[in-house]
């Protein structure tokens, strides 16, 4: 995701996707059992924060409903990710949660959640929302840029990575959360029909990366190598781990939701197509331009990687001009899990 | 700072100067109750973490003899610190002290040690290394561009900063140490003798910024906001807020040590001019340049800024040529502090 605070500033579909996710989150944290202090709240995949605020503000709301325990909050997310841009608005954000007098603190660690990052029996509560479709790592290699866009043979080994890694987090998860604790994922999801929320823009982004290559200023090299490693899981795929009762996570609620798009209802309400697609390419940009640009050869000058991002971005936008897209009914799983509690 | 890296090849000073502390750190850390887990282990000032691996390392090992615990070592430092850095080099230096499988985890956060960050009584033991001498603000205006180097009236307002400094940092911690906790300060100070140890180095930079005034490529104006808020304490302002039995605070242990100076030491084995001033020169750089360079007027492109650490860096090197300098006698002091533990 791009730094500096331009993925929080182009991540507000993602955010409109966790409504559920919150209420869910707000109902767990009413419920626990606040053990030793601190209480550990993990935010999973927190990038740099904003979509992080308002459910966090909401689960220490409803923990200090019942507790006055001190609370930390530990950000988790890739070694690279922006940490400076989230303390920064942890402490200037009026939607901030931090708030030392009522004791309640933050943390950070850069790492990998397909890895252990927190101790045994460590976090209350655990929140993982629109990361888990990012893979662990790339199983094959060219074809088109989103795997879920594939079929058959070239779509299969993604769908396998996919399972692998589901059950990785969650393994790594029931250590980590106490007994009793809960964790509550929304993940981009495909529904039965196979619509992928994100078809329309994939399709335009495909267009435009092609448009580069023909025109010289893409190498085909470099195309083949851009691979955004996301792939959307069916309700089915997700909810498969639980059967295992060695996994010691039990999964509470499962659901599938279409969410509203809030770019593309702006959209409707104003029929300004200009700041549709300047919307568009912006989340685009901050989703998904580093995985694209990390892709081009080495010896690329820093110029041209930032050419690249002005061009994408531009043919973006003449595209949703021509023929403005919406994401494909956004489709978000969003599931309850909770770690047994200790016998008595 | 200086980030990406850049500070922890060039703070090898810094390094040296811990060594005593190193050790009480280490028999603070064997005398531990590790309370229930995990235990925490809290790095003030850390910046990018090189310097921070060995004292963690050295206390993780010293815990481990007695204790089975989880462990997380928290890194404390401003919220524009380099933390990507940080993570960066856990995961990947082999003097990492980072090892899920021995249950040893890290953490960050990004805020002010001279406000709280931490829960109560949540860390065992606390490590402050070369940082206590920044102060929390700028208390006056124009003069030399270090207070160290200034005298009588001039002087006054940053010792009574740097002293209130002190006792803020010391409140909070007494806050956040476990009771029975210990916290290790190093920090550079002045001797009795007032004798500096950068005053050498300090005198080079300041001939070199007033050069590139003269010159026109630095403006006056922004020459008298180059301040670098540093204030070495003497043991007595150091001891000074112990005496107040509500600290809550302990010093079990003070020392003054003139500590050896890597660069100077490698210059007066090997005669290689050159290598001391271009160590002496990224010193400066990465523990001062950003100050300097933030002091540069706001509309100012920032080419000019590379152009002003590529002159400032040049300058240094001619001067240090010229006139090799040694620090004089670096002084750190040495403290071991220890919160009472509670009554059994």
């Amino acid at each position: 995701m791009e730094g500096r605070g331009f993925y929080n500033t182009h991540s507000r579909p993602q955010q409109a996707a966790a409504r559920h996710g919150i209420e869910l989150l707000v109902q767990a944290a009413g419920q626990l059992d606040p053990g030793p202090p601190p209480l550990v709240i993990a935010d999973y995949g927190s990038a740099e924060g904003r979509n992080s605020l308002a459910p966090i503000s909401a689960a220490i709301r409803a923990v200090r409903q019942a507790h006055r325990t001190p609370i930390t909050v530990v950000h988790l997310d890739r070694p690279n990710n922006d940490f400076a841009s989230l303390f920064e608005l942890l402490r200037t954000d009026p939607g901030s949660y931090l708030e030392p007098a009522d004791e309640v603190f933050a943390l950070a660690s850069g790492g990998s959640f397909y890895e252990q990052m927190l101790p045994p029996n460590h976090a209350s509560l655990g929140w993982c929302s629109i990361a888990l479709h990012w893979l662990s790592r790339v199983p094959v290699s060219p074809g088109h840029a989103w795997p879920t866009m594939r079929t058959g043979l070239d779509r299969a080994p993604f769908a396998a990575q996919a399972a692998l890694d589901w059950v990785t987090f969650l393994k790594h998860r029931a250590v980590e959360l106490r007994p009793g604790g809960a964790l509550v994922v929304v993940v981009p999801a495909s529904d039965r029909d196979g619509c992928w929320s994100l078809a329309g823009l994939a399709r335009h982004v495909m267009a435009t990366l092609e448009e580069m290559t023909t025109g010289g200023t893409l190498d085909p090299g470099e195309l083949a190598r851009m691979l955004v490693p996301n792939y959307d899981r069916t309700l089915d795929e997700l909810e498969a781990p639980f059967a295992d009762p060695e996994l010691g996570l039990r999964l509470e609620e499962a659901r599938l939701d279409y969410v509203a798009d809030p770019i593309w209802e702006a959209y409707r309400a104003s029929g300004d197509v200009g700041t549709l697609a300047e919307g568009y390419a912006g989340f685009v940009r901050a989703a998904f331009g580093p995985t694209l640009v990390a892709a081009m050869n080495a010896e690329r000058p820093a110029d041209a990687r930032r050419e690249f991002l002005g061009a994408l971005d531009a043919g973006l936008r003449r595209r949703i001009l021509a023929e403005p897209a919406a994401l494909c009914e956004p489709t978000v799983a969003t599931l309850l899990i909770v770690k047994a509690a200790a016998r008595p």
